[in-house]
């Protein structure tokens, strides 16, 4: 049976993902659930497609994902599945949340419009279509449902896209990204990737961000900087991070998601 | 073997979670195990039980629910397990938690009081009995033990049983209700049902909380509703919600749970 | 296949459990998890090698602990798996977080250095050896790896140790100990056991955290005390608490995690 790679908006603090999980294990006892989060900021599509196409390279192969952040109108987008290139199947509402991550699964091989009511929860609440539509659905594969039979099939090509932040670099030759995302530690995760910088790894930076101006050092990890220090690191997927050793680089610099960075090389080594 | 499913007011920040489950795990290896929620406000049983009840029709049908919100001396009420008219078991505190829950089932069908320290955690620690007494009886229940063996046989009618909020229409055709429920996205859930509404879909309404009024709508979902707008909307229970579309209504509105809620025909349609 | 009992200070608000989980899933699919507590205060391994100690009587015997709680630069210190005495694995930092529940677990037997790559998820984020090393190790072990081939055979005397906060007994009688556990409820966890206090149940007690001075009855459990009395309260482990009955002491007498309680026998009864 395939495993349920989970992640919503839904929270923590209230029954909504355990009603889904109640679904699903209704459906398929056999099934392994993987939590993915269910903190996506409310909302908050992009985000939530940042996060589910980023960890898709460390959840199972075979995984069935059913994603949940849904703001609009359900009458006004469809709900789907898609099956990825990879074999993967992605599960949840057509408003840009899933097509990202079946990119990086390879591309979307087939997709589905989730038409077939004897696979839903009945009567499906308008407002918990996550409960009733998705979760049964991505159940109903885990356990082995035929995917054509769970809808009318429709064009990949006519799945909704989004716009990540990007990265551009400035003709002074300083590099202007957005915070996409803030962990637990306040690390501040870059719209910009390693290779956007092209820099040597202690070479010191100048950092705006909005209007103020700090020093920092461009690192490969934490090891290689002094406590408290500012640094500019490469996480896991060479995407670049603002970061405080030992410390809380958002809470110090004020940091939040959205906020513009600008990073240029620096003339002369900070003050260490 | 039974899935087990889990519900507290133990939080997540800290590890009474992770005991009881640590402990389930050692004595039912392979039982699944599904968390209905264990953000239920601490020590409030009627919330507790509210939300246990309104889970059962999403869980599994040969569940074992495991259900500790029990702010009372452990002195003064017994450890129970109940089996339901569904073949679903439940265990906790016999402190009006479990009732509804079993009634929703189809009522009970025995009852035993648990003395039989065999099914326990030894030594019994009396500040945690969901750890000691309530989790080791559960995952002993999804691994087939013998429910008769458990302890004493009790009557089922000796049950504790409590009293939800209601609601009630007055004279004049105001509906009085109160609200039980807040959840992340700031929809308030009423005690009222659709059916004491006895409205069309798209009625006008005025709502009065505590001794602010405002005007709403009725509609069936968000999606017949623009941006921002108040609405009254049955939820998947068809029990009514104060929601603002895409909004969070708790925060724009100050709800609280236990505000009185009064929601009336209005006279004129609300300007758009 | 072994459960996998996972402890880290990641929190839940984000996706770090999640990837990790999503490794683990990948690589032993069938292995149960059990989520002991993802709360761990952010770098406080103190605290995480206190719970982590301390839930090990309630885990799976044949559990694998994977424990990340990892403040320091990860090339000043090794990844370790370590074979206690009762047969279960711990992995984690060599940094203190594992020694004492290994010690509770009957000793080390034998410990490796995670040298070998083939068992890690590539590449290895500086940054992240929670889910690139830890938690594949961990899944493999759980999986049936053989623990020689993770990597180089390591002294268990060289592992690292941390002290705990402890208590002590003052000339004059007076029991002196530490705030080391706040929970959910406001119960302080205390650094001292019920045979540091050698008093009778029901005894009247003064308690001075830092300046104030409060009375207080030490009782058996909840249920011999009145509601808001402020009593000292063995836990499950014979570790002594301070509580308010159905209160919340930690907020109603503004308790922290480090202050100072010192605890003497009172010579009148407190007014009840």
């Amino acid at each position: 049976m395939r495993p349920i790679c989970f992640i919503s908006d839904y929270g923590l603090t209230g029954d909504l993902v355990g009603s889904c999980k109640g679904v699903m294990a209704s459906i398929a006892p056999q099934a392994h659930l993987v939590d993915i989060t269910h903190s996506v900021p409310e909302f908050d599509v992009i985000r939530g497609a940042e996060i589910l196409r980023h960890n898709t390279q460390y959840m199972p192969t075979n995984a069935v994902y059913v994603a949940v952040v849904d703001p609009g109108p359900k009458i006004e987008r469809r709900a789907l599945a898609a099956e990825a290139h990879s074999g993967a199947y992605l599960v949840g509402p057509d408003n840009g949340l899933l097509l990202p991550a079946a990119e990086e699964l390879g591309g979307v091989v087939r997709a589905v419009h989730l038409t077939n009511q004897r696979y839903h929860v009945e009567p499906v609440s308008d407002n918990f279509q996550g409960r009733d539509i998705f979760s049964p659905v991505a159940a109903y594969l885990a356990a082995g449902a035929d995917f054509k039979d769970l809808g009318e099939e429709v064009a990949p090509a006519s799945m909704a896209s989004i716009d990540f932040p990007r990265a551009h670099r400035e003709p002074d030759g300083g590099l202007v990204a957005q915070i996409i995302d803030i962990d637990r530690f306040g690390n501040a995760r870059l719209s910009a990737m390693q290779k956007d910088l092209n820099l040597q790894y202690g070479a010191p930076l100048q950092v705006k961000v909005d209007d103020d101006v700090m020093d920092a050092r461009y690192v490969q990890s934490f090891g290689t900087s002094q406590v408290g220090d500012l640094v500019l690191v490469p996480d896991s997927h060479w995407r670049l991070s603002l970061a405080v050793n030992k410390g809380n680089a958002a809470r110090a610099l004020l940091l939040a998601v959205g906020n513009q960075v600008r990073i240029e090389p620096s003339e002369e080594p900070p003050p260490i």
